[in-house]
């Protein structure tokens, strides 16, 4: 099937999942038969019948024999949403990592299903064609094989880089761009280039405990901010914050974030880049999910909106490609520019040559954009899939995220429930989840598990979740005698 | 070929060397005859010739037709070494940075002659097989290779290196040694595990920029300590900086450091080890340049001598087998060890796990030792060839250091030339020369450069410092004028 069938049915899949989520085609409806709808759509037969296969594998529809396709009735079995989160707004000290070593001591265990590391599942992965594109560039390398990459990095793999970025909005060209080991090594880089120990970073919260780790090794101090599980971070709130306290720079998701899965609109994107100028702030965007939108548009990061280079933009392949390749990037504004590639020299010399030769080849070998359609909705279907087993084995009160990108779940179990214990006796039965305290340094969130839905689905997958489901059961009514 | 034989005759070299340099065979005496060697040492006429070709390439004898082979007049013709530096011994803030961006911008530019950059010339190592090797294990690796290697890292190349650094006096299992990216990367994770910004660093004095630009990025501070351009760090002087400094830690190079080539005698390593006991402190070792001895012994690193967990020992494969896979490793003691894994963690996430392999499978696939051998024998001829023609070529009063390992040469102009100046007229020449003062945050060796020779000789490279060499007298001169 070429690049454009395989184009036209996602799309068509997309613009019905889109009439079915606005409930424009109901539950319990009948959906148009496929003989319509390729008259209709002037497509082929074939077409529709991929894009209802589609529909059908994210739960969104149901065959029903010698009758057609229905609308399944899913949405109003989904729990609710969390709240808006309510952190303490005061510049604190970070202590994370003793907890997040107790909690992820396991998480290297094979015989543990592990629902809680947010890492893709290489069968997701391009795995096969990515390891031969390497093995390909690394026979022809020949001496700049093994030669220092010095930064900035990899010249052709920065002018693809830069390239997609100006299709996301971003006006960049490839010597704005540093290549880094992973986005990890960006964002520190990007912290350590704006600010320095004793400093204020303002996070959103809950916030993904690497993050935390990072600036608690770096000896920063971060302020956290309420933050909307659909919306991502409060802007009022973080005015009040930043009225009230001495911050030195931000570091957020605004592209489903990690663990809220939280998207920024579009105008609270104009508006924070317009705070960051009129409070003379930095932005660290962390954009690492952006490429994973399940909908049909890929979010425009803040630095789309960034008219006076106050946002330095952190990325990877690590969540699309290959996490073990360790190849990042950074696009710094002039007056950090410079600074990030000495820090970047002087913290790991340069980044791997042949990893980034590897990775600029694929990108130019064509397809990158075919198999983030395939693992867009293999995640949709992932995180569709989880929340209707959070919704069908969960105790009553259990809410969920619904993220509209990335692949993990953040679950708000009943009040009674403590999240650290939960962990430890899902563990007992082999089951690994992320418990809530390790994504806040005011260790909130006792009550909340992040679910990770990078996974091919399988029986063993559903089993877990039904068992984690039930000891939530058991823990609350327990509660409740 | 095989590898006894190759043994064999280089054994035999390096014990003729070792009796024309302590003076047993003197200059302009015959060495024995080959057939006469041959005879005495029973090995074959080919093994002899063999180990006379070697001598040869040293610059060590000279075969005259129909006369047999000398020991060459050169031991005479070397220029007098350095004396012991004398910075000053106090604590002080590091900014080299400026500096060394200025010096630097020419780099990167292929049409000049780069006698500034220590990096080995990829004709020296193992390109092709190392690259053929990461494409054999890429193709083999399936999910392994684009999964993460979260830290400690990759199992087998933490077997090798364990393995290996047990053969030099060192007690470490694989499960002491975390995987970094590079030397680079092992260096400031040490340092950040044991000191934090505004503590004080006891370094050798002159030292590679590259670790005073890391300093500087960390807001640690230095105090330089009086180095013997022959056996490294004055330890006197370090016991007298103790007593008036607070110093948190030490960051020594102690074999071959870079750019005097000094090695430490293994007395003063055993003093040390015991003056860190004294001083409660701790030693953050970089023995990346140890692999590269001259003559016939590896020094054994100070942490060898380590009886009570002082030591932090970092190296890499980038001097000996390929800078751009950014593949190195530290060893930290008990106390340190947790804590360097976590910064490992949080600073860039993980090794790239394919490098990481491929050099394990390259070590386990032997040859490495045969190729270190090639290695240290081009690299002690460039040396040779380089002193030789300062010798030659530079003005009255040069002085230059005699490294027994490495591949840089610390040159001392006389006191008339500013090097800096020196630099800027040798590159308008199209020659780049690393100048003195970017190797002191105190500005010192104002008539210093350093020469790289870690590349294969050629008549271009012999031109280039002939051509600095009359630089350097048409300065001395005019400034005597």
């Amino acid at each position: 099937m070429s690049a454009d069938t395989s184009l036209l049915y996602e799309k068509l899949a997309d613009r019905l999942a889109s009439l079915i989520e606005r409930g424009v085609l109901r539950a319990g409806q009948r959906v148009p038969s496929v003989r319509a709808l390729a008259r209709r759509e002037k497509v082929s037969v074939s077409t529709v019948l991929h894009a209802y296969l589609i529909l059908e594998s994210r739960g969104l529809v149901e065959a029903r024999p010698q009758s057609g396709h229905y609308v399944r009735h899913r949405l109003s079995r989904r729990p609710e949403e969390p709240r808006t989160t309510k952190p303490p707004a005061t510049s604190r000290e970070v202590a994370v990592t003793d907890l997040v070593r107790r909690v992820y001591s396991s998480s290297r265990d094979p015989k543990v299903v592990q629902l809680g590391a947010a890492t893709p599942s290489p069968e997701l992965l391009p795995t096969e064609r990515l390891n031969r594109t390497l093995a390909t560039v690394a026979r022809r390398a020949g001496g700049v094989g093994v030669t220092y990459d010095i930064p900035p990095g990899c010249a052709v793999l920065r002018r693809e880089v830069a390239r997609r970025a100006v299709e996301h909005g971003c006006d960049l060209v490839p010597d704005d761009i540093v290549t880094t080991a992973g986005c990890v090594e960006a964002l520190n880089l990007a912290l350590r280039a704006v600010a320095k120990p004793g400093d204020t970073i303002a996070i959103e919260s809950p916030i993904y405990y690497g993050l935390l780790q990072s600036i608690e090794s770096m000896g920063m101090r971060v302020v956290e901010v309420p933050t909307h599980p659909r919306d991502g971070v409060d802007l009022d709130a973080l005015e009040g914050i930043l009225r009230r306290v001495s911050v030195r720079a931000c570091l957020l998701v605004p592209s489903f974030s990690n663990p809220l899965g939280s998207c920024m609109p579009d105008e609270n994107r104009e508006r924070l880049a317009s705070m960051l100028d009129r409070h003379d702030l930095d932005l660290v965007e962390d954009d690492i999910y952006a490429d994973l939108h399940h909908g049909p548009v890929r979010p425009r990061p803040v630095k789309a909106f960034d008219r006076n280079g106050r946002v330095i933009l952190c990325s990877s392949f690590s969540k699309t490609l290959a996490p073990g390749y360790r190849v990042g990037w950074m696009a710094a504004p002039p007056r950090h520019r410079d600074r990030v590639e000495l820090l970047k020299f002087t913290t790991s010399g340069a980044t791997p040559t042949l990893p980034q030769l590897a990775i600029a080849q694929y990108l130019q070998d064509g397809g990158y954009d075919r198999h983030l359609r395939r693992l867009r909705r293999a995640y949709a279907e992932g995180v569709e899939r989880t929340l209707d087993a959070v919704a069908t084995h969960f105790p009553a009160g259990t809410r969920a995220t619904r993220p509209t990108g990335g692949f993990v779940l953040w679950v708000e179990l009943p009040r009674a429930i403590d999240a650290l214990e939960f962990h430890a006796r899902a563990l007992e039965k082999g089951i690994n989840v992320t418990p809530g305290p390790v994504f806040s340094p005011s260790r909130r969130y006792g009550n909340f598990i992040r679910l990770s839905c990078g996974f091919v689905w399988s029986e063993r997958i559903e089993r877990a979740l039904a068992t984690v489901g039930n000891l939530a059961c058991e823990m609350a009514s327990r509660a409740a005698a």
